[in-house]
């Protein structure tokens, strides 16, 4: 089953302690559309401007990720810049730069319009609402959140909270989000808002994973040693974790806990180079490989 | 097979945004062999002043534990005083008394001398050497430790680490020890430090377990909605783990995983109650049934 993606397409400038890198190619439906091509069909919807690099758009390509919703406007692409503390879990946003971005309207290609499996990347909760004003008959829609949007934009991500099927955010954001200092009564409270399930991720500390109905599942992070670059970490988890869910058909809990494992090693790969580095050489083999160990290390 | 455990016995005040508590049993080998008693025989070494209330001897012997080992001093028992902020997980000392406890050498009983599970629980780190020195052919050995032993007897702590089969400490104290920020990278380090296995507590974040030849594994901690009193948990946490390997006698590293579980288990019970008033009703079956739903929550 093929998946859409919706987001934003950026151009990074990292800087870690020991590295720092221009132009890279960045955005939350870049790294989840590549996150989900692992896994099969893949729609984008999205803005750039006209100075985006023709070789970001070749790896979209390279990826056979369907590019007929990227719409290509004149000026400027939405950039952001940010760096790391040595840790590499604490980064601060240096600049942004919204240019194209700041007028973008997600607008569905005909085609787009019943896609069954839909991930709404971080984004403004008005634009992804807009996208669930034109979806038909989705299966699966997942929203991705971050703190800003809980700042600014509250009340459009809780009405955007009944119109999803799942949320994603992190533990902080969890806690902003309900005004609750424990995480399990955080994750309570929110899917009680209206999704029927949200994952909390918890960086190098894994995912919780909890269900309307009192289900819950808790996983690690997988153990890397050298961490390069998180940025898009989140992203790549929800890109393959909608990714599992097209590939498998099938939104059984069961499965969604698989869905979180899948999205968890995507993600590990994310963090060990810059951008999209590592995935675009990424081979499923790979994914499979980590699969493997993960078993043994989680059970 | 029965669990050798030596510690401290402490008389603790606590304070919590909600509770104070006064003259509550305290110590790392209350709290350990307690939980340790919910998987077989234990034998208690420590030492308390003439002051030691009855009622805390008593929970003991319910428990069935054996008190040979536990010395009465004239003199006022260890006390400590604590103080929790509104999340619970971080906690300041205010006092410590160290009265008897100051000139404590632990003497094993002849009878405990070939105890095969020994847990050295969080005491100085010369002091669990001296322990080390008594016992006779034990199969598995594990040494307890904290932040306070990192700082001011590391040459000792390095010592014991070669002494003994695997060391158990909290994340922050990991990276205290090796020096390094990353947790993966910390474990793997401390298992090159001499132990067969490091397991490295995260608190609401579960456990990681490492192994000398590239062993893993990570485990959330049982999803708990309210804590009241966290003090002692990590003791339990040893606690469980010690007596399931030695109610089992294997110390395969799929047994060890299966230990830290039970170990995590009984530590979440702790955190439900001050003092050990929760493991003092707790019933061997309500682990059982914690377990079973345990097992859905992380496969």
């Amino acid at each position: 089953m093929p998946v859409l993606v919706v987001g934003s397409v950026a151009l990074d400038h990292i800087k870690t302690p020991t590295a720092e890198h221009r132009q890279l190619l960045g955005g939350s439906a870049s790294y989840a559309s590549v996150a989900a091509s692992f896994f099969g069909d893949v729609r984008l919807v999205g803005v750039v401007g006209d100075d985006f690099p023709p070789q970001h758009t070749e790896l979209f390509a390279k990826r056979k990720i369907d590019l007929t919703g990227l719409e290509v406007a004149p000026g400027k692409t939405f950039c952001w810049s940010g760096e790391y503390e040595l840790n590499m879990n604490n980064r601060k946003t240096l600049s942004v730069e919204l240019n194209v971005f700041e007028t973008f309207q997600p607008k569905l290609p005909e085609a787009y319009r019943e896609t069954p499996y839909v991930l709404l990347g971080n984004i403004a909760p008005s634009l992804q609402r807009s996208v669930c004003a034109q979806i038909r008959k989705p299966k699966f829609v997942v929203a991705d959140t971050m703190d800003l949007w809980i700042s600014i934009a509250r009340p459009d991500l809780v009405a955007l909270l009944k119109e999803v099927d799942m949320l994603i955010l992190n533990d902080s954001e969890a806690k902003q989000l309900t005004e609750e200092d424990n995480l399990i009564r955080a994750g309570k409270k929110i899917v009680a808002m209206g999704p029927r399930y949200v994952a909390v991720k918890k960086g190098e500390h894994g995912c919780l994973l909890f269900g309307r109905d009192g289900e819950f599942f808790s996983t690690g992070a997988y153990p890397l040693e050298t961490i390069h670059d998180p940025t898009g970490a989140g992203d790549c988890f929800a890109g393959g974790f909608i990714g599992h869910l097209a590939r498998t058909d099938d939104t059984s809990f069961a499965n969604l806990k698989e869905a979180v494992i899948q999205g968890t090693l995507v993600a590990s790969y994310c963090c060990e180079e810059f951008s999209l580095r590592r995935l675009e050489i990424l081979a499923e083999a790979e994914i499979a490989e980590r699969r493997k160990a993960f078993g043994s290390y989680i059970a």
